[in-house]
């Protein structure tokens, strides 16, 4: 089986005026879930010489949620590249079965680079087979 | 057994230029606990015409924590007045078996109004009754 | 002359562990541009029967910046649709003379929608109006 | 003529489903006007060797904000110690003439540490004689 799914419990805070949850957040979620995988799954350390910083980012929302709501960012690839991947992402209710009904979709490029001169490096090894041989991958560059 | 926990994963923007949880996201996760609390055990309805708003709050911050690491928040009462509730908090290392040695301790004062004239109201009865069956209560006012 | 620049100084807490504004906060920053523009500008009332909810965002993220930079956000709009409009935003460096090198460009499409019943609405004559009179308008459906 | 303050605008998320500044904001608020003093005015590196690290923070909340209001931080000193700083700070309406009528009243406690080692260093020179000569300050150790 493939496929990552990050809980992502709402805080207090993570609503706005309008009673649900700030559109900013699901940027938060999307990020956590990812960096998560990352360092858990495939051996990202942040204080390395390589880093994963963001390019573009992008959501649609297509329905509300509200704190004290639990839900879960579902991770796959969208397009694994030479020096960038780029994630493509579910934020779905706690439990929900499949993606058929997402609360929002989006996706999230990563280009790698040096931490210190910010240059783009090859996607790293470790990272590049773990999302082959754990993560949904819809195309390769 | 009196007592909660609630568990509070960091966010990867959580950790801030120094790479630890900035001081602020301490005070989201009392909140957060505090609320969720309020609104799963105690009936409080975030919509509803009586709502709890800060009125003070400090922390200590004892040792440092960063994303990915998840929290915990322990709740217990410091004071229940007959407006005000002062909440003694503890945020704890996930499955920390005690409060020995918490990452920080901290306080928050809510005090409950009436949603549109914002005017100090007694302590909702569901809300004190709930306290007092499964929170420590240091002292009653 | 059109158009509007929104002051969005940064935060101490922007910055994430990598030392730059974080991407979410980019959304921050253009969310906080469109609504002070309507609120101040196009008579939008926060507590009012109508709002605008998000429907879509994006993002490039071009340059980085961080704390203690003060940003400003471009403000303009690729469409004005019946019931939605699409902004098409600029993050750039404090007094930055034009959309030259830009530090990002996104883009954010609100839906106006009844407060209680969340259906959409036509756009608000006065938002409608000061669009057409005060903003660049890429595009009218 | 001493002190310094900080403009502090509120961003559309900053409200929360209260429909005013979310507490944590607050200490937002402090953390970025003590921060931008030490950068601007005293000489602070964040990259450097010596950083400045929370402590301990508390606040009284006395009047509610709520976005697009631009807020002040007003900066004084309630105790210039060793190896720490003790910050007094009043958020105040923008243009408010004095600290008459702040909206809040917090405290900042920022411990000086070896990037590295994390261990208290005293206060830096720079800071403590930009403290001395700039700030209003209530008690030395």
């Amino acid at each position: 089986m493939t496929g990552y799914r990050h809980p992502f419990p709402l805080r207090w805070n993570d609503n706005d005026q309008y009673g649900h949850m700030n559109n900013a957040v699901y940027y938060e979620a999307m990020d956590t879930a990812v960096n998560t995988w990352m360092v858990h799954r495939a051996g990202l350390e942040v204080s390395g010489p390589v880093i994963g910083v963001a390019r573009a980012s992008s959501c649609e929302f297509l329905a509300s949620a509200s704190f004290p709501e639990r839900l879960e960012v579902d991770v796959a690839v969208a397009r694994l590249g030479r020096t960038s991947i780029t994630w493509d992402l579910a934020v779905l209710r706690e439990g929900a079965p499949d993606r058929g009904e997402p609360v929002a979709l989006g996706t999230f490029t990563h280009v790698f680079v040096g931490r210190d001169d910010r240059r783009p490096v090859p996607v790293p090894e470790a990272i590049r087979s773990a999302v082959v041989e754990h993560l949904e991958v819809l195309a390769t560059a």
